[in-house]
C-alpha cells in the first residue's frame, strides 16, 4: 500500500526547514543570552525580538506583542474585540480556525464573496450602504488561505476608505508576506493607514512551525491591552522560541537564503500542482496562487466534494474539504496545501485526488 | 547606589539553571527528531514528553496534555470548569494569579486558612458542612505558594475523603515538589485517588521557566476537553521547548544532577533566609520551608507592610506583600522568594529588608 499524499496540512516539509540554521541559532542563543532566553520574561515577548520586529514595520516596541504563534495573538485579539452580537466580517471563503474562533465568542458574521483579486470590495462597499457595521474586518491579504487570491493595490486602498467611512478596524492576518513567487511586494495595509488596522504575522511559514512564533502590530492602548490578557494568560511566551528566531534572523545572509530555498521549493511545488490539475483534473477552476501555500479549486456543481473527502484515506491522498472554509456553501470546491509535498509526489498525489474525485461524481 | 535584591520573583537565577544541558539538549532535539521538534505538532504536546510524563504518573498518554507552561493550563482548566458563580475552594494565602484566574471567570471563591502544614482541613469539613458545595478546590501541596507550608500525607487523604463525601475535584497544582530539601517525598493526590483529582506541574521550577512547559494529568474525557480548547487557541504549543525538555530528561545522570544542584543552592538560600530573618527581624513569623521557592513572613500589625511595598525601591530591595495573595487581610504579611538571591546576597537583603519594614512600623 502506497503511502497517502497528503494536501492537506499548511505546514512546510521537514526538507525544506532549515535545521542547521536552527540549531546553530538555538546554541548561540544559550552563548548570546543565557538569562534571556530561560529566565521568564514579560508577556511582550522576548525584547531583542520585539524591538526587531517593530523596526521591521516602522513603529515603537510598544505597538508590538509576540505570541508563542499567531493563532494565540488571534485568540486574545478576538476576546478583546468580539462581544456576543459583535459584527465581524471575514471573507468567503477564509480559514477555518479563524470563522470559528469569531463563532466561538459569538460574532455575528458577514461573509464577503473572495474574487479572483482578493475581497470583492464592491460587495463590502454595498454591505455597508445596506447597513452593516462592523466591529472588525478579517482579511487575508496575500496568497489568502484558502483562496490563494492576493489583494491589489488599489483595493487596498479602498478597504482603507472603507474602513475610515464606516468607522472600523481592519484585521490584517498575513502570514504567508515572505512567501511570493511572483510579482512587487505590495505594502501592508498597517504600513498605509496604521490607525485602522491591527496586523498579525507569524514565522510558521517562514522559519518553522514548530518553533511557535507569532505577533501583532497595533495601536499602542490595544497591544498593552493584549499583553495584560497574556499575562494573565501565561505569564510570558515560551523565550527560547523566541529567542532562537532572534538569533536566526540576526545571521541575515542564511536567514534570506532559507526563505529564499522555501519560496522555491513552494514554487516549484504550487507550478507543479496547477499543471497536474490542468491534466488530470481540467474541470477544475482555481487562481494559480502568486506566493503562499495553498491552492483553492472549484468543480463543477456535478462533484460531491464532501463525500469524496469521506473516502480520501482510500485513495491514499488527502485535501480539506471547501465547506470547511464557508460558513455555508461549498460542496463542489476544496483546498490543496502544496506545502509539504515534494515535487516528485505532485502528480501522482492529483492523480489519486482525481480519482476520488471522479468516483464522486454524479 | 546598590543594586536591588529582589526577593519578589519565583524563579531560579541563571546561575543555577544548566545552560550547557539545554543547549546539548537542543543539539540533540535537531539531531534526534529534527521533523518532530520542527513541525505543529498537535495539542496534546510533543508525543514522546506526554509519554515519559504518562509513564512518570503511571497512567496512559490520554491521560496528560502538555502546554506552554502550567499557567496556560491552569487557564484552559478554569475555562473549561469554572462557570460564573461556581463555587471553587482556595488555600488562605494562596498564588495571586490563580486567585485573579478564577476571580476573571466569575468562581465564587472560598479561602480556607493555611496551617503551618497546609490548608486547614477542619476548617475545609466545617465549610461543607455548613453547605458548601464547590466544583473544585485548589490545592499546592508541596511547600504552597506563597505560605511555604507542605500538606502531610493524613491531610491528603482526609481531603480525598472530603472530596468524595461532598462530591468534588481536587485541582492539584504541584510545580515544586521536586525540590523537596528535608524530609520524604510524599504521594501525590492523583497517585491517591486519580478519579478525584486533576494534576498540574511543570519544568519551570525544575527546569528554567524561559522554556516554557507544564502539564496536566487527569482523566481522559477531561483532558479531551483540555486539548480541543487548546486545538483552537494555538493549534499545537511549542514543540521545540518541548522537544528540548525530552530530550533533557533522556541525559538522566545529567539531568537529575542539574536538580540535585538547584536543590542544594535553594536549600543554602532559603535557610540562610530564615537565619538572617531571625537576626535582622526577629519578629516575623514563619515557616521554615521543606522545599521550593518562597517563605511566608507574618509580622504584628504595628507593621504596615503595603506601605513598606510603597517604597522598597529606595531600600534597593524587592519583595511581595501579602495582600496579593488573600481576598482579603494580609496588610502585616509578605511574601520572600530566595530562588533568584545568591547566597552572598541573602543577608544583605534581609537588612535592607527589615530596613525598609522598621521604617514603617506604628
Amino acid at each position: 500500500m502506497a503511502d497517502a499524499i497528503s494536501f492537506s496540512r499548511g505546514a512546510p516539509s521537514v526538507d525544506i526547514v532549515d535545521i542547521e540554521g536552527l540549531r546553530a541559532a538555538a546554541d548561540r542563543a544559550f552563548t548570546n543570552d543565557p538569562a534571556g532566553t530561560t529566565a521568564y520574561g514579560t508577556a511582550v515577548g522576548y525584547v531583542p525580538l520585539r524591538k526587531l520586529l517593530a523596526e521591521k514595520h516602522g513603529v515603537a516596541p510598544e505597538h508590538v506583542v509576540v505570541t508563542n504563534g499567531s493563532m494565540q495573538a488571534d485568540a486574545f485579539l478576538f476576546d478583546e474585540l468580539v462581544t456576543p452580537g459583535a459584527s465581524v466580517v471575514v471573507e468567503k471563503p477564509s480559514y477555518d480556525r479563524t470563522l470559528l474562533g469569531l463563532a466561538e465568542r459569538g460574532a455575528d458574521l458577514t461573509a464577503i464573496e473572495l474574487e479572483a483579486d482578493g475581497i470583492s470590495t464592491s460587495a463590502l462597499r454595498a454591505a455597508l450602504e445596506g447597513g452593516l457595521r462592523p466591529t472588525f474586518a478579517h482579511i487575508i491579504p496575500n496568497y489568502q488561505n484558502p483562496g490563494g487570491s492576493t489583494l491589489p493595490l488599489e483595493k487596498r486602498q479602498e478597504l482603507i476608505e472603507l474602513a475610515e467611512e464606516y468607522d472600523f478596524l481592519i484585521f490584517e492576518d498575513d502570514p504567508y508576506r515572505e512567501i511570493r513567487f511572483r510579482g512587487d511586494e505590495l505594502p501592508t495595509m498597517y504600513e498605509l493607514a496604521p490607525q485602522r488596522v491591527v496586523y498579525a504575522s507569524s514565522f510558521s511559514k517562514t522559519v518553522c512551525p514548530g518553533v511557535r512564533v507569532g505577533y501583532l502590530v497595533g495601536a499602542p492602548d490595544l497591544i498593552a491591552k493584549i499583553v495584560r490578557r497574556a499575562t494573565n494568560t501565561y505569564i510570558a511566551p515560551d523565550m527560547l522560541a523566541q529567542s532562537v528566531v532572534y538569533e536566526l534572523a540576526q545571521d541575515k545572509p542564511r536567514y534570506d537564503a532559507a526563505i529564499a530555498n522555501v519560496k522555491a521549493k513552494l514554487r516549484e511545488r504550487c507550478d507543479l500542482l496547477a499543471d497536474s490539475l490542468e491534466q488530470h483534473l481540467p474541470e477544475a477552476k482555481f487562481v494559480r496562487p502568486d506566493g503562499g501555500y495553498f491552492l483553492w479549486a472549484e468543480l463543477p456543481e456535478s462533484y460531491d466534494v464532501e463525500a469524496a473527502a469521506g473516502k480520501m484515506a482510500d485513495f491514499d491522498v488527502a485535501f480539506v474539504k471547501g465547506s470547511d472554509f464557508l460558513l455555508e456553501g461549498g460542496k463542489s470546491s476544496l483546498r490543496l496545501a502544496y506545502s509539504a509535498v515534494r515535487a516528485d509526489q505532485v502528480d501522482e498525489g492529483v492523480q489519486r485526488l482525481a480519482a476520488c474525485l471522479n468516483a464522486h461524481k454524479s
